[in-house]
């Protein structure tokens, strides 16, 4: 299966499902769990302290002989420290985003580290090909956590992704991607492989606090925003402490009145810690799908069945 | 082809694509042009005042002797008129939009019209099944002119709205769709068939201004934004005219402030008249997949040859 898939080759891995990199969602026990089942397993540095990120690299290796990743936002502060623990633990697979592909990707290559950035849109996407990186992520509108400014969504974003830079590096749809339907959505559409975040968030090997995963499980299809424009966007589930930003916004709340709504540690407090009032829940839209807290590898396996019998549906249609 | 479609049965036509009704884009001409190609062609009576949208179906008949039906935003004002104008003339399907699909679905099935309402949510598809609609459009955020409040992008409100009233009633994908590639993404998702604007918008048919067709032509991804929210949200190039809606919202505009920036006659200015800068250049996000200015009917074989390459190609693709 997969045999010729360009994801695939370029991670040795058996299906081409990437599961996104998550604050508070994906330490070392998700990304094993995914990577074991045939998937690439990202661990999301975007929550961990440099020695946390160390530890969880270090475990993610006793526990999975597969291949996997970090993902690094680059708009992180200890930056530096990351990428030197990245490269002295060995780490082949980083996948980065938030920030400018140009500054980390020479240097990664120089390591041998084959480099993945997260695009929100084609100009960017061609900066990424132009700049050596191995492959994009391209992302929608409808992803949860940090989104691009553009608002572009999946649908017609992977499409243009693909004709801009698919000759040249492979492609990978993000946002909205939830079950084998989604798949089977995102490679018509032209991409080479697909990376999952909310589905898996809501997996027995997520870290994030128990009552947030039930919140996720009870959200119907109208229960997520993107907030918070004029700061970094991010989506997030609609709760009190979203009204909170609703409220200073409609007041004409400025960045700085803003970030003092914001305050700190709201996604810790939210995800992890379970705080689903005072927290900040971030999430997909994908979220009214997701019914079920099942284990990491029945969420690839289910998914890449369901592929199978969608795509052989879906070829059948016009016969 | 497309046999055992359900949306090709409902209507009788041979490929389950309809073209969306647009204001000041889809009149006889575009409406015929797509039913003698194959797909369902809507006449848009958005922009029509009675006795015009008349002359529009009279006309149409002339032009096809394939089924065709009327687009009706159920906030239009004459509402009563054009009802009855739709009935007296014995038109067979109307799309309503904008409104309570409870107020007109039994009238007019009543008189023998098969009834498809647009929602942007499940809990209204699920409304519409349970009111004897008899198909629903559900459409994405990404999709141009007017659009729902929930944001709900393509990629995740198809699968939802399928998995709730699929089982009783067609689903139709709206949003996103401007080519084959987008149309096998819809049907694996769940949809029973499409509903396509922009990129019909943009054809030799279409009463769209010349200069209106050419600014989407050169559109890139980036260049539309859903705005007036306050108001009804509409999807638009940006332009002159939406940069000083931006600046009356950030300035804290009210609902009276924008309607007064708004004016009226607008999206005619736009799209009618060709006035890049004061018009309401309405569109989808797709329009940066647009590239060129076809007739509809190869719009329309160019959309079902990818569609079918398309499925081919990924029902391969884990062999």
């Amino acid at each position: 299966m997969f045999t010729h898939n360009r994801v695939c080759r370029l991670f040795d891995i058996s299906y081409p499902v990437i599961q996104a990199g998550m604050v508070w969602c994906s330490g070392w026990k998700l990304a094993s769990a995914v990577s074991n089942a045939g998937g690439l397993g990202l661990i999301g540095a975007g929550s961990m302290y440099p020695d946390v990120l160390q530890s969880h690299i270090r475990k993610c290796r006793q526990a999975t002989k597969s291949p996997f990743g970090v993902n690094v936002p680059l708009l992180y502060p200890d930056i530096d420290k990351i990428m030197n623990i990245i490269a002295d633990e060995g780490v082949k697979i980083v996948f980065t985003s938030a920030g400018n592909p140009a500054i980390w990707t020479g240097w990664l290559k120089e390591r041998g580290v084959t480099v993945v950035h997260v695009v929100p849109n084609v100009k960017l996407a061609v900066k990424c090909a132009d700049r050596g990186v191995d492959a994009v992520v391209c992302e929608g509108f409808e992803a949860g956590g940090h989104n691009g400014k553009d608002e572009i969504t999946t649908m017609v974003l992977v499409p243009q992704v693909a004709d801009a830079v698919g000759h040249r590096i492979p492609v990978i749809a993000a946002g909205g991607i939830g079950d084998g339907r989604g798949m089977a959505a995102a490679l018509a559409l032209g991409a080479d492989g697909v990376q999952v975040g909310s589905r898996f968030a809501v997996t027995l090997e997520s870290s994030a606090h128990e009552a947030f995963k039930q919140r996720v499980v009870q959200a119907d299809d109208t229960e997520t925003i993107l907030t918070l424009k004029q700061l970094t966007p991010v989506r997030m589930l609609k709760n009190p402490f979203y009204e909170e930003i609703q409220r200073a916004e409609q007041q004409g709340a400025g960045v700085e009145a803003l970030r003092n709504v914001l305050g700190r540690g709201r996604s810790k407090k939210g995800i992890f810690e379970g705080d689903l009032d005072q927290g900040e829940l971030e999430i997909g839209q994908v979220s009214g799908l997701i019914r079920t807290i099942p284990d990491a590898a029945s969420v690839l396996q289910d998914m890449i069945e369901q592929f199978q019998s969608t795509t052989r549906r879906v070829a059948g249609l016009s016969g």
